[in-house]
């Protein structure tokens, strides 16, 4: 079976009009997965461990008596990591070092800052870590172990005192190289719910597990909906759309890479998105060509040609300074810059998610082990957000000591405008501060 | 008239539940204004400038012909600013340039960083502006100029290009000194819609005013519900909930100062909440004197009792140490340790949107002038987030240049991690980029 996939040509008059068709993407909203999250909550709410141990009996297929049973042990966690191949256990532990290391760097970056004013007035901003985070690692066919050292490791480096990780087990089914991520990742907890249930027990917290302050994870549009509910309640991370990869390509790779970097992308699922940018022609048709070649050979080629016939595209620029033009339109999750010298590309790119500079940075080294986080901004959302990070396991506190002379002279700036504003005890609460001429 | 204010003791066994009684607060969701909103967005989106001529002339009750009406130029805003009182004039440039310094501190602190591996693979994280931000200003009562530096001055020392306010002038009122904050405070352009619909031309854009990636600002129910809507289009601040005060008090402090601290909170509406700890029962006793003596003298002593009455407390507890304790269980919005030596106290304090530290830090100081922002975290979300900061509209990108030797080494970690989660394409991207042994 071929592939049909789209072609585009940035000079002709409607190309903005088609990629934009092409780049529209709206998550549907399903008024019946909302009305049953809805009850789900509110049910684990009121009812606790008695509703979260009905729903994933129920939802699993299992049949536990209590929700200790749903807790997994350390040494359950230390024999999972001990049961792997040695290159795979290696290869775990090699990609959360370098996790580790990279995230470090973050936490480095991000350290409060004080300073005295002349008068004795100290100013600063507090840096602190969260008391307790949700971890949502998704059961069954989607279950990614480097989701969870990707989740968990920023936590850690926060210095976040408890990782809650809940994982469903549909079946009882519990895969194995999850848990041994787990191990590595120093995950405190790992509980075997999933679900609405699961966000509903850490958001408000149960007789047996207690309230985090914040979720994050990827999961199914239950757990999504669910999420946005609590969110206020916790913190939650951005709900994720369909990955997304944009390669900008000058001609000069092999365009076996690059058309193997548009299926990595492609395989994740139908409504992944995979383009190309690129001002030659020649070029164009050689991936093409790589493409018709190089499917047949996939074991996912069914969700690949999905992927690029519905959502994919191979688009002919000007040059490449458009196509960073176009790059800042698309502002992609996933960048790939594979070029000559792709510094002086990278440096008009205003928004990206990740790039991936040189022909040797796919985007599946970032995805396993390079180091920053494979938890990036979809949807044109990287022109306002960013990779999880540490930051996102670590709040600020601003920090104001005001000197008794500092009260003399900011308690008149601040009178005059709480007076203007119609505030007038926010006035007298300056005034009082400040002493009667002697 | 009296005021009857709830006293609590942290002895009792009865007390966290009073206390949680107490906090809890949960927005009331209300699908008449849902449906209205969803509504006035989806016209907006559709029809563009019409609609939202038509939603402006009717809820603001003015006759506009054309949008261009709604813009107000830069000499109005000198104008406005230029005819301000002279006293008026140097508080909001004394506090612009105050909260100018703080803001450039944290901007300072998030300057990305970048290291090189011994195998030439760079590795970094890139701080980018946000390109065009949209800030929500309320109209009619509640229009605060303060709000206008506090939303604008942050946006602008990131380096946001366009800084768009929207602000609605019922009955085609304007608020001169939220212009003349708009003035200083360098906000590109300023139009006169609100509600739902300046929501929506912000987050979708229409034909005369561009698409924003971000919106911040306070607004009424039917704003922060659009708010809410227009979420994963553009970013939005955090939607806040009543404003809180905590006051930590070891017994040291004038009680008119506290009570008047305590007013200043509650003087901004009815849901507002002010609550004092302290270890001394004849102290609390004092401060209780003096909100009888001072309310009285109150232009907004309506207001204030409502929100005292019903919303906050005098909590007699152990000691300080258990009022540190109290505290990070309540995370507030506004933390005051009024006490001797309060930098042993804050040691202890995890979670809180600002501390104010020492008797003469008035939280009135820092809601205009000292420098931090007075855009926090209220409703205990103060575990999890921050306040509003030059972070809010800077975004990070991760940068990976691999070199063609780490290629080799990282690409055989993320092929094994690829096949063990049965992602061949991701492998094969990786292994190609593997030499084959010569």
């Amino acid at each position: 079976m071929s592939i049909q996939i789209r072609k585009l040509d940035s000079t002709q008059p409607d190309f903005r009009a088609k990629l934009d068709t092409l780049l529209a993407f709206e998550a549907s909203t399903d008024d019946a997965i909302e009305a049953a999250v809805a009850s789900i909550l509110a049910d684990v709410k009121a009812r606790g461990d008695a509703a979260v141990l009905e729903y994933t009996n129920k939802f699993d297929r299992i049949s536990a008596d209590s929700m200790a049973q749903f807790d997994i042990g350390q040494a359950e966690l230390d024999a999972a990591l001990a049961a792997l191949p040695q290159a795979q256990r290696a290869a775990l532990q090699v990609a959360a070092e370098r996790i580790r290391v990279f995230h470090e760097r973050q936490k480095e970056e991000l350290k409060g800052f004080s300073y005295t004013e002349p008068d004795g007035t100290v100013l600063g901003q507090r840096i602190t870590p969260l008391d307790r985070v949700g971890i949502y690692v998704p059961g069954g066919k989607a279950a990614y172990p480097s989701s969870v050292l990707m989740n968990a490791i920023p936590a850690k480096v926060a210095g976040v005192a408890e990782i809650i990780m809940v994982v469903p087990t549909p079946d009882g089914v519990k895969n194995q190289m999850v848990l041994a991520a787990a191990a590595i990742a120093g995950v405190t907890r790992v509980i075997t719910i999933g679900g609405a249930q699961a966000v509903g027990a850490l958001a408000y917290g149960t007789a047996t597990i207690g309230a985090v302050d914040k979720i994050v994870g990827p999961g199914n549009a239950y757990v999504a909906a669910a999420k946005r509910r609590v969110f206020g309640t916790v913190g939650i991370d951005m709900i994720a759309g369909p990955s997304e990869i944009l390669v900008l390509c000058d001609g000069s790779t092999d365009p076996d890479w690059v058309a193997m970097d548009l299926f990595s992308q492609a395989e994740h699922d139908e409504l992944a998105q995979a383009i190309m940018l690129c001002p030659d022609a020649d070029y164009i048709a050689r991936v093409e060509a790589s493409i018709h070649k190089l499917l047949p050979t996939m074991p996912r080629q069914d969700v690949i040609r999905t992927s690029l016939q519905d959502r994919g595209a191979l688009v002919k620029v000007r040059d490449m300074q458009e196509a960073c033009e176009i790059a800042n339109a698309i502002a992609a999750e996933h960048l790939e810059i594979s070029a000559e010298d792709p510094q002086q590309w990278a440096d008009l790119i205003r928004h990206a998610g990740a790039m991936f500079l040189g022909r040797f940075s796919s985007e599946s080294l970032g995805d396993y082990c390079c180091g920053p986080n494979h938890v990036l901004p979809t949807s044109r959302t990287a022109r306002f957000s960013s990779p999880l990070g540490v930051y996102d396991f670590q709040k600020r506190s601003s920090i104001l000591y005001v000197s008794e002379a500092g009260a003399q002279t900011l308690g008149k700036v601040a009178a005059e405008l709480a007076y203007g504003e119609g505030l007038q005890a926010h006035a007298r609460s300056a005034e009082l501060r400040i002493k009667a001429p002697s």
